[in-house]
């Protein structure tokens, strides 16, 4: 069991942040990593077909052998924990948000809490629960902040187009919450961005974002020390292997080859 | 037979341009329209599996009775028209990308045409080789706007954002092609950006797209006139159907209430 890999789940590639985040923490332990790349994005989908989704991905990387599931796509996380926590108990599944919000909450003085997501996570309200189930008189505002997958997906994480974007985003956030100590990234896809976001937010302004977080608890779950390093995270998805190493890379912080990567097919 | 309504199908929502106009051009034919908004966008995604979600598509389609089928798609169009043909002979299955490039021929006086469609319809060479087939002289330069679906979707249609995003995919466009009369609009999401385009082009270049066209193409097949006007068209979309209604209307240019709207499950 101890040998098993950790399994990674993500809609496409923003996950990788968080499998980079993990690897960081756990060099000796092993990975693969799921992208539905041929369904992505589901932060503009129901819940319902999420869920749906989100099980799939998760039967198919169970079939392969796992010790631990995590759902390194916020979307997901909020839509889909309950259903696989039973489908795959008594499997350890873990998402993005709850480390995220723990996060959010260790940064922030003032309880004054921002959050950009996707559509759907904005609309499931789980980022409002976790944070005011750790701390009951938080403000959590978030705004959806659709356009900045399609950017990340792009590559285009600076310049003009990226700015006026996420000066629209954060003027609605501030508009919503006034002033917000605390920023929240409530999606995987946004790491990129922070660069663009700490040159517009006030000074003093914590960005958070869930990766490292979340690998840290996993970590506490094998907290093995002393191993030697893991061979490469092995890598499925579910369309475009050209695209997937391309913009992949960006997220993972390493160079990916398509031949590294694996088609599978959930439908 | 006669009396069967026309299928139409799209990745999503920007296929309704085209229904738009296949109304006004036969407004006593009767419609139904299939968005598969639960695995949209298709542009970013493989001609393999963009070809099987299309024949899924048409397949549902077929067995609730269309006379024929209009793939309201360039992505759709370029990867899987052959495949439909084949699996649903003898139904008559139109694309857009052979009317847009009819248009764009008729336009253009000096034979230099520009097109912005989705990476997938780029990647294809469907309209270059459309273009030629009809004009072997001409010079076609295609340059993929990934974002303006993103942008339609969320109504960034002008504004900062939209503009900074248009210059930047036509400098493209005029880095490669130099001089071009005519930009082919290869992707239904693209219209409503149409009055943006016209203010950052040089006067007397001609946008054309293809949902006119197309209408056109429909109609010589079903030319009956006098019909009394039918009922407004059947909408089916595999999710989101608040989504599908909120945004839709814009491309429709009518207001849609989700509950006009089936869900349908293709998977």
């Amino acid at each position: 069991m101890s040998s098993l890999p950790i399994g990674v789940f993500d809609s496409g590639i923003g996950g990788l942040t968080v499998l980079r985040a993990l690897r960081q923490a756990m060099p000796g332990e092993r990975f693969v990593y799921l992208g539905d790349t041929a369904r992505l994005p589901y932060g503009t989908k129901t819940a319902g077909t999420v869920a749906r989704y989100a099980l799939q991905a998760g039967g198919e990387l169970v079939r392969r052998g796992i010790k631990c599931l995590v759902v390194a796509c916020n979307t997901a996380s909020s839509a889909a924990l309950p259903a696989l926590r039973e489908a795959y108990a008594p499997l350890p599944v873990l998402g993005v948000i709850d480390p995220g919000a723990v996060a959010a909450v260790q940064a922030s003085r003032t309880g004054r809490i921002g959050v950009l997501a996707t559509e759907a996570t904005v609309r499931s309200g789980a980022y409002e629960r976790a944070i005011l189930a750790l701390r009951p008189d938080a403000q959590v505002t978030s705004v959806p902040a659709t356009l900045f997958v399609a950017l990340a997906e792009e590559g285009w994480i600076d310049g003009d187009v990226a700015t006026l974007t996420a000066r629209r985003y954060l003027a609605e956030l501030a508009t919503a919450a006034g002033a917000f100590d605390t920023l929240v990234l409530g999606c995987t896809h946004f790491p990129p961005f922070v660069p663009l976001l700490r040159e517009l937010l006030p000074p003093g302004c914590v960005i958070v974002d869930s990766a490292a977080t979340t690998a840290m608890a996993v970590r506490q779950l094998f907290a093995a020390e002393g191993l030697p390093a893991a061979p490469a995270p092995r890598l499925l998805a579910t369309d475009g292997l050209e695209r997937f190493a391309r913009v992949g890379s960006r997220f993972l912080g390493a160079t990916l080859d398509p031949g590294d990567i694996e088609r599978v097919d959930l439908a």
